[in-house]
């Protein structure tokens, strides 16, 4: 095999860079990645990361390079949301219309475990390492202890920048002419909390559910560790009323946690030192084009695409940008520049998809999830898609349960919500919807729309 | 008056800096330009730029600080277009619907002229100073041979950032958390070719309109210069047909202007010379934001938000931020975090609306020009508005002609354009459309839409 001898290197020991490196390392490269932070199993890591939800596209990566089973044993099934109300009752919608589950992980216990099965397969780390700049055309990293040099000169057969949304890598390629860039903040921000585990270990609340308190402009989640604790996150604007700008006193965290998340007292028991000694982090849409240069440099996983987090598809999208890349390298083992040609032609509308799947659901999370009218829609759709499977997928389920590719979920899931939305104004549609009149009026908009859905 | 000992900086000597530093010294700031280049008064200025069209809100902001009727010594006004069609044939649209001319300036001379008014006011000029960085919090300035230093310092009480779409004002503050950044490079890129002027100084083609080919992908258009010759670009692809990469020999040069330009055989006479020594150069539109820093620092003009040239507003987007600040300086002379933060709150929606406008105007130029439904459209418009000038303004009038702003004229020619196309749809409307009908339709129309145009 020609690429027996090949030396690659990837920039970023997160999931993405390590996942990647499990897979070019089967595929016989030699393989090295740098991280400009210390080794992670050897760090407490905590304080401003959101809790994972592998899905189908997550899952389906680990098994294809097999070590899914070995990260399922840190993973927590989470088949519902569990809606908590202001008035402090619950209610639970389902996730997929199968019963399909999302899954819970760590960030930090997903990465260490990722590190060590790189190690294991053979994949060389070195961390402290800190990449500043690259030469494209040579595929060489620049390596120091600060900007401005001076640099240790290591050069590759190619190079992928995994170093996510501010990735050096990707730094070097802006620099290009007509090279397409975007970076957009919301103007909300996000906070860690965390409810710990009960004496005994066990959790505090269903682990088996993602928590939400949706409370539209703001909202606050919680997603169960295998430790019995649960990482919670608040998302909140950073200024104006209820603002991570406005709340800003002790008495203030409390009064405005006693008014909007009364059912939390007794869970996020260390509220107020975790609101300040946390910090607030931003929340980036970051979009680019070209994603590789030549046969020598590609961006992969959050440097390619950094998208906010509220469909859960951050990691998942990184994920299948490495099977596109296996897919593409077992095609054309011996024409690597065409592997990244077709890599980023295939990835990038993809990639586009998720982000504005993404930037949109966060009011489906933090405002529908609590709407009368959105949970009988979701019904609709469930009962609609049991009789016609063929006709209809859920665009939640296509884009978590599937892997039909995100361009196409955007598309499908914007005819789907124009047939709802007609489907919505039906009269008496909240008594009357399990009907045959309804089953035809959908089966006839679908057809007018000429819809393969 | 409190502000007149204030230092101002400002980076760039560009047709925004110039005159933004005219306006600042008649406030009695002290004002010091910076340019990384060489007094463009002692250089052969030519090679890359695309002839300005000064028009309504340029003029008003030059004759607002008097110096309108200087710079008219050496702009021609253009009241028509000139569609240059692929059979050789000629016709002519008005711009105006009032007989309104856009006016040709040479970039160039133009940047001279302006450079020569503001020394005259009593503004510093440093040439070949490259700035490099800045300290946002104490408005210094970083200067120096190299990116890498040494640097001289130099604090001002304000800078502002007149340093184009490349501003190295803008670099450091886009590395700010929560600054909203995007380049996007268009697909086709230019090139400056030129028709020179008779023996006798006089014009080859008539200097009063404004020329355009339309093409459909590619297009070519001149503008008059003082001297009798005409700046032409070029626009086309980068790649595929009829692209800069497939032109690439005397041969394929001179046989692509055989087929689609054969008129300029005998006025852009220097054609292969001029299409292989001037550099082909790229479009891009940039948008970011803030755009200022507290009451330090302000992005003016290009490095605020660059913008395709095909509405031929760049220059007087420029000018009206000018004009903006100025209105706003004599408001709030004693606080400038207020003008600035009012500044960017008022341009950039309107920013964000040229840029839009600009864009989507690049098929207007190159194929619709030469469409029979788009004249049709237009003349329609021109004789709806004579009925009711109060009822509509063509969207080319408003943003060329007017002071609107350019965030309504977007909005309102989004309504316009349905409106015409549903006039479009008429039966026999090429046959009788200056009728009664046709008028009550559009009015019917404008009221159905409850339009405020």
């Amino acid at each position: 095999m020609l690429t027996k001898n090949k030396d690659i290197a990837i920039a970023g020991a997160g999931l993405v860079g390590t996942l990647l490196s499990i897979y070019l390392k089967k595929k016989n490269y030699n393989v090295t990645i740098f991280d400009r932070s210390e080794d992670i199993r050897k760090v407490k890591f905590s304080g401003r990361s959101i809790n994972l939800a592998m899905s189908t596209r997550g899952w389906y990566a680990l098994d294809e390079v097999g070590i899914g089973d070995e990260i399922r044993k840190i993973a927590i099934p989470m088949d519902k949301r569990a809606i908590h109300l202001k008035d402090g009752s619950l209610s639970f919608q389902p996730y997929g219309i199968n019963g399909e589950a999302i899954y819970s992980i760590s960030r930090g216990g997903l990465n260490r475990m990722m590190i060590d099965l790189a190690e294991k397969a053979g994949v060389n780390f070195e961390f402290n390492q800190k990449i500043w700049d690259v030469n494209l055309d040579t595929a060489t990293l620049y390596i120091g202890e600060n900007e401005h040099g001076p640099f240790e000169q290591r050069q590759f057969d190619h190079i992928f920048g995994a170093d996510g949304a501010f990735s050096r890598i990707r730094h070097r390629m802006q620099r290009q002419n007509r090279f397409n860039y975007s970076q957009f903040f919301l103007n909300i921000g996000y906070k860690e909390l965390t409810i710990p585990a009960n004496e005994d270990g066990s959790h505090k609340i269903d682990p088996n559910s993602f928590h939400i308190w949706p409370r539209g402009e703001f909202m606050l989640i919680a997603l169960s560790n295998d430790d019995g604790s649960f990482t919670c996150t608040l998302f909140m604007p950073f200024e104006g009323a209820n603002s991570f700008e406005e709340i800003n006193t002790d008495e203030k965290v409390t009064a405005f946690f006693n008014e909007y998340f009364s059912d939390t007292k007794d869970l996020i028991v260390n509220l107020k030192e975790d609101y300040f000694s946390n910090p607030t982090s931003s929340l980036v849409t970051m979009q680019c084009y070209p994603w590789t240069y030549k046969d020598k440099v590609a961006l992969i996983g959050d440097s390619a695409h950094a998208i906010v987090p509220f469909y859960g598809q951050g990691m998942n999208a990184g994920f299948e940008d490495i099977t596109e890349i296996s897919d593409l390298l077992d095609e054309f083992p011996d024409d690597i520049e065409t592997v990244f040609e077709k890599y980023q032609e295939i990835r990038k509308p993809n990639a586009d998809a998720i982000a504005e799947l993404s930037y949109r659901n966060f009011i489906e999370m933090s405002t529908k999830t609590a709407d009368v009218d959105f949970l009988l829609q979701k019904k609709i759709e469930a009962w609609f898609t049991k009789q016609h499977p063929d006709k209809w997928l859920p665009l939640y389920d296509r884009v978590t349960f599937s892997l039909n590719p995100y361009q196409d979920a955007l598309a499908i899931g914007d005819l789907q919500k124009k047939v709802m939305e007609d489907v919505m104004q039906l009269p008496d549609i909240h008594e009357n919807w399990q009907t045959k009149e309804v089953e035809k009026h959908i089966l006839d908009l679908l057809d007018k729309n000429k819809a393969d859905i």
